[in-house]
């Protein structure tokens, strides 16, 4: 059985590319979704699958019932796009200026439509039921996943999987990995207020540059000292900014930069002890200070037994060698948010084809794809959904069946 | 005798202003001076002084012959102006946008105009001559000083002296000083060359802030351990630059900052010391850096004959109770060029008069000065030359005609 | 089978117990080791077993040759105690003054003896053989293990496993991890040679002091920006010790401390990066340096496979809740040495027993363990063998057996 | 008349040598002093000067009674010796072990024996008194000065003179400075507690040693930023302990050290921010500490008047090329008592003489100074009492005798 539908989502590919050329050219930022939740919800709609709109204000949701009872399982993918200028020189180049799908959103969401259609078409065969989470504002914190959570979209749910195109891992390869997959990633800004004056008098100033220099200093001591050696955690202050003239003492100067964790309590740690470490030397040297503490993303947190599944259907059904285990990533992805309330697992589908330029890292003005990657990415969904809501003795028969088939070849 | 003169110098004070308000009306830049040379060579021209042009391309020298021989003693004044919207509200208000007389030497020039139509009167009781030099560029390096001594402008002279204008000090007031009084001020620029990268991954980068944070940390170590703490010395950082965003690691870092110092040993040794630790710190790292530093004027030491001489002078004829001794400025002065040719002394001539505004400090928008202290200037240089170029028995001799003279009254 | 192996590791126990204790009376220094290796051979001759003595100078082989054709399994046991005096109030306290099993090799040693015993009686159903590793000199660098590698020990050997007894973990239990398990742990001597001199004038000095500070502080630098954030690393600098009075600048400062790596690839970067960094700190400031890197024993990695057999050995034979999945630990053991010559893993055996304070940290002077857990540890280190040299159709036809016995109870 | 009296100190010479040679013998240490006290006082009575015992415990002071009124000036030597072993191999070699007079106070008393004896001879002369001040304890804090002012030991003094011999200088010359001449000398000692632990398990403790080197490192900043470049300063750690082994991170450091200043301002302010510093550290870090901060002797400032009066006294009588200028010193003296109360001044009488190996520093096992010094050291101390205590009219009167005299030669 999964053979056909393996075959259905290839026999899809011209549809997909159809599909995706469409959103590129017509990309829409984060939080300003309009015109492609409508599109993904009249395609869903032409389907026959029965469509909620405005899922956490711009999310679309599909719901596929099976012929049967069972669990339900659902699949996302996300729409939105990013403020980058598109310097490909394609056809289907983005007809917004500055605006861009640039990290591959718009292939999610044609794989996902294709996936729709073919597990719409074999719906009888399905023991359970398919949601499909058309998610808007991926790029952009807080992120549309807690909005569309809040609005219902997990409801009933057992499970849930989405999957990311990836630049970095040839076509034809998944990427995947059980436990933390993609790091919480938090944004910090720091300020310390001194106190200016002429260079040659220092002891009439606090000098936001020497003390800003003691925090950068310092704020390593966080993952050498103070963070578990066997947890993963990154600070880094990206940009340092105070000053004006060589001969004036800076009256402040502007930390930012950028935390990733896996573990909560870590992030939490950090958190709290750069307060501590920043509030200690402002103290030391009577300067005063702000900070502000953006949380992004929590973690992306791969369930064993999900991935377990994953990995098994995969095997099974496209081939042990198209997996990779990959190391994590300190990327973020509002994916956790979903691991956070139902268990499930995120993959990655390798996209990288240099042949035809498709080798450009995530947010590249020049980042495309391997289009061929979405038929992957659908076989991937596909066959964790025929997984779940087909049972084994129904996998046995059809086997024959295909097996069957071949024989008239 | 002197008595006359200071008189006569009291009585040119309206000329004075005169001249200074003309010139605050037309400031000229630094090494951009053309009208106000050409308009102190004319007035000197039209007292009867022989006139040298074009010193050192800009400058402007004078020579009065005294009548008996004698020593040659040099007053500076500097005519330039700065790169500052006058933002005051009088008649006499800059003409130029953008530039403007914030640092007195208007009246300096006015000044020493004054003081050169009181000795040329005078010259023939004068043992010796009197060596005007009207500097342009004080304001810029490498200065004008270095380029009319290089053309000859200390030639024959023995002994030179200026003034400058200030008012930190309140008219009626010399502030002086013996041995170094204003520092060497020097300029250096290092960019630590690192690698950039993801703020995730620090260990495929070389963080160019983490090295330049440790940078300003250890420059401290100059003036804490290595400087002999005998001697005055400051290094600090005004301006610190580096990366754009939170999360990518910033490649190069800009520090730009000044060096103060008195001994042209410190000096040295902490140019030496900043690259020595600057070179240690980047290959602890792995980065690489560029240092370029820039020297400005050396010290302005006040030889003690000539200061002892500039005291007892102004003592016994203006009033011990108009001189204070002052700390040393860390500001810069090329007059300290001429002091490294010739013995001589450089004193600050109060300025200050709240009730007239006259409180600003030197190259702010609205700094103004007393104007009164203009007389006080040239009081002050007239009894130094009269100190020199007239011997003890004619002072004594013009001390009881003054006292005959009083008789009268 | 294997029931009646267990059965017969389980009437051990005495013996077990009686051996523990005479070595507990009797320890011996790593490296000094006389009379244990020669109890243990004497002991495993009396088994009938083959021993070669004074391998790798103090170690002693046992080689048990199966009834059939296989596999050769090596078990590990070490027999050296440590330099510390008991504080324990039991009859079998050590009689050695200052010298005691404060780590359980005695535990062990008995632990293995019984197994051999155990192995031997049942070698015709063996279908291989298995190697008794009695190591000496666990607990001081380079180890026991490296000379006996290069004596031969291992040849022959298909894989290789051990145990050690933990307090930490309660008895009844085994705690395991598949990769990386246990540290690398070196140790590096920094000194810093500056000038001495009087406190009062630092510039004629190079503070050793100043700039050991500065080199714990960038020390910091490596593993909070050099190493991969998703590996793990540690540097501490365990002493600092420099000078001696208020007021005398110290002329060297001495600083020591301990590296916990995984990777290899870590362990070489931050030998590589700490002389960098020791040398840029030392250059940026006149100072010279010696640093001392002692490589330890490298870190213990379990292989997949075989992590995976023992797993399912105790899972089928001893119970699956017997199973802890534990973090790797920062500690080192020189067992690493075998895994990097052949495939095997490392297992911990709980030994916690609190109602026989059997509590303390190991190299506690009131250190002791549960002597139950030698059972534990005997039936883990059976189930690994029976595992591997008894074929599944004998392990069927055996369990048939076992049920037969079973009924006629 | 002033003639007579060097002469009359030139030919005490051998006495001088005797009763320095005796002291040297027989040497007592700080507040141990019982026999040189007994001595002094009975010498100074056997010259018929009026002596008061035991003041402030240990001192001995005499006056001389003038025959006419006038000022009263005091002179001042002290007589304690260091716990030093003598290394010199001469006849008049300590006969204490372990202590020696090191730095010159035997001179510096059997100096002011010598001019008591000669003022006391001379005494209807002198117009006023003088107070001489044989002081106890100036090597050890809280030194004798303050003990003996409080016992009133300055009543009635209107100018207070001591001097040093020093072999840094030649015999034949007096060193001298206006104002601060000896700084002020503070000690601080600061321990601080973290949370001891395992080295590989950093995260579990509060590193004393990574704390302690931010603290060594942040205190640098007081003297390159807090203090005003134009004050000298002096922050230097002489001693830095923590930690035993190399992999046990270390719950407490010690850090030692000395403070060097002139201005008590500069002194309270470095007092004042090293605590600030230290706990904001420490805070930072989740440390605790305790700072003890032992001021030593205040900076000797020489009264500009009283300066003056010495330069003058010695350029008249004993010759103006006899006379250096020097810098400050950064060692201490509790003379700087005296000069807080009264009026005064303190010089060094040159004391090198490399050909009989008077060429060791002070404190040195073998220093020993030139015994001429002591004529030298005793001029001057004449020539400033015969400067106050003898009328213009004297002098000249006297002068004329001596030039009488001179003619009779």
């Amino acid at each position: 059985m999964l053979n056909n539908w393996l075959n259905q989502i290839e026999n899809m590919f011209d549809q997909m590319v159809e599909w995706r050329r469409y959103m590129h050219q017509h990309p829409e930022l984060s939080f300003q979704e309009v015109e492609t939740p409508k599109m993904i919800a009249s395609i869903l709609e032409s389907f026959g699958i029965e469509v909620r709109r405005n899922v956490g204000e711009r999310g679309v949701v599909g719901i596929i019932y099976g012929g049967k009872p069972g669990k339900t399982i659902a699949l996302r993918a996300d729409f939105d796009a990013l403020p980058i200028q598109d310097e490909k020189d394609v056809p289907y180049k983005s007809k917004v200026n500055g605006v861009m799908h640039a990290c591959g959103h718009d292939g999610h969401t044609a794989t996902l439509l294709a996936v729709a259609k073919v597990l719409q078409d074999n719906r009888d065969q399905l023991e359970g039921n398919v949601v499909l989470l058309h998610q808007h504002a991926e790029e952009k914190c807080p992120g549309g996943a807690i909005a569309m959570i809040k609005d219902g979209c997990l409801e009933g749910v057992d499970a849930v999987f989405g999957t990311h195109l990836l630049t970095k891992v040839p076509t034809g390869f998944y990427g995947y990995r059980k436990g933390y997959t993609m790091a919480a990633s938090d944004q910090f800004a720091i300020k310390i207020h001194g106190k200016g004056g002429h260079g040659a008098s220092p002891h009439e100033t606090v000098d936001a540059i020497a003390i800003g220099s003691q925090v950068v200093n310092q704020l390593q001591h966080i993952v050498s000292r103070q963070v578990n050696p066997l947890k993963s955690a990154v600070v880094s202050v990206g940009s340092f900014h105070a000053g004006k003239a060589s001969n004036v003492i800076a009256d402040s100067a502007e930390l930012i930069g950028t935390v990733r964790t896996f573990d909560e309590d870590v992030r939490d740690q950090i958190k709290r002890e750069m307060e501590v470490i920043v509030n200690g030397i402002c103290s030391a040297f009577h300067a005063t200070y702000t900070i502000t503490y953006e949380s992004g993303y929590p973690a992306v947190y791969n369930h064993a037994e999900e991935t377990e599944a994953f990995v098994q259907a995969v095997e099974k059904n496209i081939g042990e060698d198209t997996l990779i285990e990959i190391d994590p990533s300190m990327g973020g992805e509002d994916f956790a948010y979903y691991l956070k309330q139902k268990p499930g697992m995120f993959f990655y589908t390798g996209a990288r084809n240099e042949s035809i330029k498709a080798k450009y890292p995530h947010h590249h003005p020049k980042f495309t794809f391997d289009e061929q990657a979405m038929v992957m990415a659908g076989k991937g969904l596909i066959s964790i959904v025929h997984h779940y809501l087909v049972s084994e003795a129904s996998k046995a028969e059809k086997k024959s069946d295909t097996e069957a088939e071949k024989s008239f070849i």
